[in-house]
């Protein structure tokens, strides 16, 4: 029997990489999130020692890394990110290998598809985005609705951009999942709380 | 504070029936199916008389009717099902004020907005949901996959249909959705024993 794995694909603003964190928490499983595999594929040198060191502290490990913006990337004309997918999958795939974990972001549900995972989407209403993300700005960084809505949709668009690249199936269809969950108008501490005895109980049935 | 009204969306052979029903069960709250609505609706002079009687027996009653098939529908040149609609509306409102309740199909989620229910949408996987179907045909009636995968089409075309007459949401939407649960893999009474506790957190945080 293989670890039990857990992806999380969130939209933004919906309180995906919370969700995910807590349930990791709860679960007392490895959590990874985006920013920590892009940076670490980035530095794919570091990858075996990042790797190793996680594996060295056990499987509740999260390694509190957020080198992700300062890294400088070596110099190339093709697409950094394009160019660093492979190595992204490679990591996911190697993460997935050593311990139960839960992973936010980067298409973990397609890429890790033989490791049979458990597959999280994490949605909200743009009302319930909007209040999230207001909620959490820094001080010196006051948004403005219609500047929240943009960034939202961004960052959205960017997330299915690279969904198209590692699959054709549609970012928001649930036939990609085997939970989607609404967050709006949850406490994500009551939330988690009911998830993950539903998490637990999908492994539990596969493991008979 | 309103009743809980929960409302089940579901593709065809995906158990959404049965996870609609023993949802129901466990949360003690009445439960209509599709089937039940249409007839009653149909015959609107009986709606009165029937909703009183659910009335009567109290918020856990289960009206076990099955005149849905063989009623005999009043000549109308107009398609019997748009005209029902309207009937089929007030029936779902009348439903939501008198009790608690559970109402599987008929857009109830569209069709309820005002009374804030917990909108759950039941899928899963097209071999499991053939896999079902077989294991619940009648011993007379041995269909092929083909012949499954054919009426499996047929069904949820008709459904998605039915919906884009009452809203311009599509089906398989998540937005539409508090709750999207995949029950590839699951046995029922396993996923309905950790789903009831998600839908009663998520009406207790609204009733805070």
């Amino acid at each position: 029997m293989g670890h039990r794995i857990i992806t999380v694909s969130r939209q933004f603003g919906s309180g995906g990489r919370e969700v995910g964190k807590r349930l990791a928490d709860v679960l007392g499983i490895a959590y990874y999130d985006r920013e920590i595999i892009t940076a670490v594929a980035q530095r794919s040198g570091l990858a075996e020692e990042y790797i190793a060191s996680i594996s060295e502290r056990g499987i509740s490990a999260y390694y509190p890394i957020t080198f992700g913006h300062t890294l400088s990337y070596p110099g190339s004309i093709i697409d950094p990110q394009v160019e660093v997918i492979s190595e992204q999958n490679k990591l996911l795939k190697s993460l997935a290998e050593k311990s139960d974990c839960l992973i936010v972001g980067r298409c973990a549900d397609v890429v890790l598809r033989d490791y049979d995972p458990f597959n999280l989407f994490v949605y909200a209403d743009q009302a319930s985005k909007i209040a999230r993300c207001q909620s959490r700005q820094a001080a010196g960084e006051q948004l403005s609705v219609n500047e929240l809505k943009k960034r939202m949709n961004k960052v959205d668009k960017e997330r299915a951009r690279y969904r198209a690249l590692v699959t054709d199936s549609r970012w928001d269809d649930p036939a990609a999942y085997h939970l989607c969950v609404n967050t709006t108008g949850w406490n994500m501490h009551a939330l988690v709380d009911v998830l993950a005895p539903l998490v637990k109980g999908w492994f539990e049935q596969r493991e008979k």
